[in-house]
């Protein structure tokens, strides 16, 4: 230990964390320092006995009654009430179901239609390095409503926005970088603008306020497997601000979005509320674990998730800062706080990157490459202790020695 | 007993059954009839167990190294593969993943445009009495590729379809009334007028032999929750014809459905085969759920479950009319074999038809009402007895002698 000059600092700071006992409340290795909820989120306790009573009660005894009986026709809408307060939305605005992708296809349709037809707002902002999936379903979602796609760096793109501005798909934290965009003076830009803001807020969500509501965003859609541990490929949620709902248009109107889906009726009327934005029948027992797994956040406060969220990577960058030899891996996540996720992104020279990532996984250190050039890290308030943050550090630090001689 | 004339049958025919074996591979609670495995499977032994293990060791223990080690990043195509042979299809053109709905509508707009933009196919042909979802969906498609809808009987539509027409989408088995529709001679007449066929088989996979290959589908959807016992809301399948895929333009490009996921490139190179149906991160907890599900199909060949499948619809209709006064519950679906699916529809007064399902239910008959005039009663081979027919046709006719007093 005398050799680690921080590790004492990161036992102090565990031992004051008000949120330690969280870790409790989850499957994680003590030995194992699990720096990738950015990419999985931990197993949350109770998931796996949620989910054995919804298969063996709820289908297996049960059967069809748990439509009604289990409350499974009303999960997608009842699983969104539990993320809103999350997301800082009020009731009635988020439902769940479906892949972020299709959430994001949905949004992004439905945005350029809430200009009723306007063809002179024909371009879709999206960030430039915005994770891929969002420019492939953005470009689609052009294609189909006779848009246009132009890719503006994050930061340039309330000046970006214009009178051809029909919506920008902007995502809330750089998946690569970590880097946090300015949510409120965008959406701000691009209401000015009279265009609309839709957000991804997959590595926002569970991670730091959001303020969906107090800043005035129009839709958003965002993933659950990563800070809210619903498991792997959990469904994701989507977000429509309540004055929009009426005039939301999905381009996957299926029987779920319907008013009353069981008149199985010819012509499609859209369900009030957050339920319009429903699609085929839900993924129940995904949906189940997943609100099995938000159990953890009951008496949560989303700001002292933050707190804890930026003095752990504080604390993570400190730690690069005294153990890692000058230039061998570059912080390129901000060091300000306004601009940092829940993430520490390190760039390491390309050709050797993913080798210094698979060492440290032998080491039990788990983070993730992306390539070319950046090992990343990510932070789970509700279970990674500063522990984790030094021992990463001082491997990392090993690993990049050993490798120079 | 003795006032049963079919009982002694129904036994006969249970212990001669070739497939009475396989009921011991499900829960399934010998006090009730359980006759709406066409709306959710019943459970098999196995996904409890299975789930389990994916929860506490491949997420809880493994953690993001489950995507390679156990297999989660192909599971989509490796599930598909299951349900390939129960289908009819060869290898490599089913893929696993999203709602019925989310398929159909990549089916329905990556059909017209397999067209390359010959305007001049501007229509799109759907049964008349399509499963709702089925048209909305290919309203919405229809919409946003400049086409429209035109809803035709489905036995008129080998005639309807004409120089105009882009696709039909068609469901293999209606519904509502059971009938089987004629896939071959329909695919063959839409092939003739230049269009291509599109068929939802959620209700006839793990029913009947549709042999998707054989008579030249182009692409199909179809449900797993129903005869394949998937689980509530389970994924669903989409089959891209193997010739086709190479023309195959999904609207819904998400990240998965790249030949390169994980070079996180700016431009989507869309994947070779049925991979490129796929959308965003599959939601591996149901996803591996119905692959347990399906190990009850190992050794099972689909002629033999088509054959029970008859045997006990056959012997249902028969035993409503030994039993139910002539004219209070009218077969609806076909009695020729070449026109019936899994299921029996039987028509009762609209005043009165929720109401005797209701009684049915209370007296541990499980089928379902379908507004306004019918209650369904569907046969799942692998499970259902030729005794919870008899039960339910005697049921059902004690019933409607009360509700007549």
């Amino acid at each position: 230990m005398s050799d680690r000059p921080l590790a004492g600092e990161a036992a102090a700071r565990d031992a004051a964390d008000p949120l330690r006992a969280l870790r409790a409340a989850f499957t994680v290795d003590d030995a194992v320092a699990y720096l990738d909820g950015n990419s999985l989120g931990a197993l949350p306790h109770g998931v796996a006995e949620r989910l054995a009573h919804v298969v063996g009660h709820e289908w297996g005894r049960l059967g069809i009654r748990s439509w009604t009986e289990s409350g499974w026709w009303a999960a997608p809408e009842r699983v969104g009430e539990r993320i809103a307060p999350l997301v800082g939305a009020g009731p009635g605005q988020v439902v769940v179901g479906d892949s972020t992708s299709v959430n994001l296809f949905k949004a992004v349709v439905a945005a350029v239609r809430l200009h009723d037809g306007d063809r002179a707002r024909d371009e879709i902002l999206v960030d430039a390095t915005t994770f891929p999936t969002d420019a492939y379903i953005a470009r689609s979602a052009a294609r189909l409503t006779g848009c246009t796609v132009r890719a503006v760096p994050a930061g340039e793109i309330p000046g970006a926005a214009g009178p051809r501005t029909a919506a920008a798909l902007v995502n809330h934290v750089d998946y690569r970088t970590g880097r946090l965009h300015d949510l409120p003076a965008t959406t701000a830009a691009l209401h000015a603008a009279g265009a609309y803001a839709v957000w991804d807020v997959s590595h926002s969500a569970g991670v730091l306020p959001i303020g969906l509501d107090t800043h005035g965003v129009d839709l958003a859609a965002g993933c659950t497997y990563k800070y809210l541990n619903g498991g792997p490929g959990a469904p994701a949620f989507l977000y429509v601000r309540r004055d929009l709902q009426e005039r939301f248009d999905s381009p996957l109107p299926g029987w779920n979005s319907h008013a009353h889906p069981f008149a199985m009726a010819a012509d499609h009327t859209p369900a009030p509320g957050a339920t319009r934005g429903r699609c085929g029948t839900p993924d129940i027992l995904s949906l189940l674990a997943l609100d099995a797994a938000l159990d953890v956040w009951d008496g949560v406060r989303p700001a002292a998730v933050r707190a804890k969220s930026l003095a752990l990577t504080d604390f993570f960058l400190a730690c690069i800062e005294a153990y890692v030899p000058a230039g061998r891996a570059v912080p390129v996540t901000p060091a300000a706080h306004r601009e940092r996720g829940g993430q520490v992104s390190l760039a390491c020279p390309a050709d050797d990157a993913a080798a210094v990532m698979d060492e440290l996984l032998r080491r039990g250190v788990v983070g993730d490459h992306r390539p070319p050039d950046l090992l990343r890290f990510g932070f789970s308030p509700l279970y990674t202790r500063f522990a984790e943050a030094e021992r990463a550090a001082w491997t990392l630090a090993a690993v990049l020695r050993r490798r120079a001689t």
